[in-house]
């Protein structure tokens, strides 16, 4: 039990270690849109293009993606900083996109207009782990931005990338 | 297909918004060691500790993380810019472990002393999407380095988290 609990403390440490970008991962349709914040968001191959997100099955994002089976990575900016409070709980259900004037895709999915990059996808498969799902999906369409400034997320912090 | 040009262009450009760490995944017993630098490393779930990575599959690594069932993941720092340049092609087979100062786990997997965290796994479960195969880790053991400074990858070259 001792060992175990060091485990987690030294789990807890070293993913402070794991520098990642903040996403918000979107779903739904335009009454019944569902967003949260996230850095579980990775690459997976590029032959098709895609990516895939981990989500906890006690995320109230998490039923809506199992049933519509498409969703939106909003890759965030220096300038979204306000947004992951908002949509790591600051605010619940529809009001966390009463900012950062979100707009439709022509799905009907919430696509963020500033964001670094949005990968429409449609979910392609799903697999459970634990107290998570991981949902990968096909991307679809993408919309870039010209400028590359994605948020960091380091040590419990927000933090911009400075070429080394 | 002018339309599927564009989308592979597009999720080029989109992965290079993508920040990651870039780490050393490794694998083998000590006259086997096998590693490769890679971006597609995320956190699953912290119960129990569980991270995943995605290889393509023909890297030389793939079959022996598939008979090894078990891991490896060092994350750098910015120290280790060299080491990304042998573990991407510079070297080949063993002759990558010549720089860095590896170390054997009690289990034999190649560790490098001075990664910001390297995180020792067993193969919990794998999953092939298209090219590449997904192997989901849990994490049996966990060395945290002091400091955070770990070397992140954007726009097609390294950077440095800087706290905002």
């Amino acid at each position: 039990m001792a060992a175990d609990l060091t485990l987690a403390d030294d789990f807890k440490l070293a993913m402070r270690r794991l520098a990642t970008t903040i996403a918000i991962i979107t779903t739904g349709k335009q009454e019944n849109w569902s967003g949260m914040a996230a850095t579980a968001v990775m690459s997976v191959t590029s032959e098709p293009p895609t990516i895939l997100v981990a989500v906890n099955r006690n995320a109230s994002l998490s039923p809506v993606l199992q049933t519509e089976q498409r969703f939106c990575v909003n890759l965030l900016a220096e300038r979204h900083q306000e947004l992951v409070g908002i949509f790591s709980g600051g605010k619940k259900g529809f009001a966390r996109f009463e900012t950062g004037g979100w707009v439709a895709s022509e799905e009907g999915l919430p696509v963020l207009p500033d964001a670094v990059a949005s990968l429409i996808c449609t979910t392609q498969l799903t697999l459970g782990v634990a107290t998570h799902t991981l949902f990968v999906g096909q991307v679809q369409r993408i919309v870039n931005h010209p400028t590359i400034d994605p948020l960091i997320w380091v040590d419990g912090t927000f933090a911009s990338a400075q070429r080394i």
